[in-house]
């Protein structure tokens, strides 16, 4: 879809590295006083002053994490960007910088590796990020981007994800399951479209679960309104591998069990009903689907009138000692040993 | 040579992505104060009181950047940590955390991946550097090496690449066009073994240039050794893709021009004799050869006195108006404009 079949178009090795970066990074505002030195030199220098500074990273591979047959180039190079972010929100800081490397193939043109960088801008206009360095260089074979992204926090602030004890509520934003319900749409938009390219896909009736795929928003909105609800929450993570692994991450590092209510599981009505038209188990699309970037976290019982009714937060469960185990309870009121079904990005090949 | 032919060796993809988080991260030990929080959150969390954060970040791709028919993987991850490093030093800051992102395919078993671990680990032993996060993800092809790191430094002690003046003095440590050379003489070995497998080859009189390739270690002794000499660089900036090219980069951001004298050039006896062998220009090696991962920087002509005479240090040449332009003054005095011939990682695939 976006291989450089047209010769009007730019070759990135034309360009050479340094005139490539120069390209991409002309238009790089720079707006955190933390930011001391951005671009342009053999490292950043940033001041994080009395704050803590917050640091996490991850890498996009093409055919592993996305697949450019259906996802524009501009969206991945956001989604990039919200990945990242996303943990940044779930230590309860605020993200402030990120740095991005991306190794492409030459079968990509110039325009490519723009869009992709619109993306990644348009990411930091939105979030308020200062994109502050990088590497840019050739791949043998498809596209890969590695973003690490920085952020700040006064030290009492920072959420952890081994401080909940049992007796804690079991808090998530938004919905969850839409983006995996998303990739199953566009997986299968895909195969259509090589039986018969000539088809026109109605994805109206999808648009919701298929923006939660190809658009995720980070929870950027939650350590703000946690701090101005009087909310500290015990412990914190992201849903980034699915509800479960999420669970158990926290489980295994507070030293608690959980019990998790299935009817209480926050689902949008298009989760619903594409999974009734592909008859899978909306419960379990919750638990392992992941990539809807929300944030799970756990607060004490005396914060639950600080939230109750709040239409961003969704109490689905409380912990308990660590002996009772991880368990959903079924809208049936069975009692389910919850292992973690998340998405294994090292099996994958393997399947 | 290290593909999973060997049905006793571990499959990754069994282990999943936790399971080799924990496995390749439970000998990480933390030496920093200021690392607040390592591996096993969604972020790190650091502090550095009232100095600055000096970040940098390098990918590294099989293909591209290293073969691995030649280079030791353990050794490939010594290098893709001292790659980093050596950016932090070039602002005359201390080196003190990374990150670590790695992509590999599953033609890759456990040992594989722990073997590069070692590597990065015993960087980070030799270096004092605290390994605080990553991201392990498979790839569809090869192995992706993706480093983010972090060092502090006093405000005033930061150099950048666009504080050289005319007048200011060029020197470089070490020695220069080593690494380059190394891997003419690996390539050529693995052309040989291809033809022969049988061929026992003698490497010995090649055993400096090939570490300078295969292990290279950056000048984390320079900026303490500056400080001890109560020199504080005009500019500085670290030798990875070739003299000329970083050369070049100084001027340009400092707007001045450079008499580089060829006779200066620091060449170890080894570069001087393979150069013979292989029919090459030892300067035309050191110019564009790149990876020596040397520090270059301009200081005062006062400061000369500070540093004659000392054996880590060459003056190789001095900076002038910009309007005199960049040029190299060779051995039979002719002045001869630079123009840049570094590695470009992005034309590559097209040669």
């Amino acid at each position: 879809m976006i291989e450089d079949k047209n010769p009007k178009k730019t070759s990135i090795g034309e360009l050479g590295e340094f005139g490539l970066i120069d390209y991409l990074t002309k238009n790089i505002k720079i707006s955190h006083s933390s930011t001391i030195k951005g671009i342009g030199d053999d490292a950043a220098v940033l001041d994080f002053k009395n704050k803590k500074a917050v640091v996490s990273t991850d890498l996009l591979v093409e055919g592993v994490h996305f697949d450019l047959a259906y996802m524009p180039i501009k969206h991945l190079g956001y989604k990039a960007v919200m990945v990242n972010l996303s943990d940044v929100y779930a230590m309860n800081a605020e993200a402030t910088h990120i740095t991005v490397s991306i190794a492409i193939s030459n079968r990509f043109p110039l325009e490519a590796v723009e869009e992709l960088y619109k993306g990644i801008r348009l990411a930091c206009e939105k979030y308020n990020i200062d994109l502050i360095g990088g590497d840019t260089t050739s791949s043998t074979k498809g596209m890969l981007i590695s973003v690490t992204a920085f952020g700040e926090a006064n030290q009492e602030d920072i959420v952890y994800r081994n401080g909940a004890n049992a007796g804690d509520l079991l808090v998530v934003t938004g919905d969850i399951g839409g983006a995996y319900l998303g990739l199953q749409v566009l997986e299968r938009e895909k195969q259509v479209f090589q039986v018969n390219p000539n088809m026109q896909p109605d994805l109206d009736m999808y648009s919701y679960i298929i923006e939660r795929q190809l658009k995720p928003e980070a929870r950027q909105d939650i350590p703000g309104l946690l701090k101005a609800l009087d909310i500290k929450p015990t412990s914190m993570i992201d849903v980034s591998d699915g509800l479960s692994s999420e669970i158990l991450h926290i489980c295994k590092q507070s030293k608690v069990g959980c019990n998790l209510f299935e009817e209480k599981i926050p689902l949008d009505p298009q989760v619903i009903s594409t999974c009734e038209e592909f008859k899978v188990d909306s419960t379990t699309m919750a638990l392992s689907g992941g990539e809807d970037y929300e944030l799970l976290f756990t607060i004490k019982q005396d914060d639950y009138p600080k939230i109750k009714a709040n239409p961003n937060f969704t109490i689905i469960g409380h912990m308990t000692q660590e002996s009772e185990g991880v368990h959903l309870i079924t809208r049936a009121n069975q009692k389910v040993e919850m292992v973690a079904k998340g998405w294994n990005p090292l099996k994958k090949e393997e399947e």
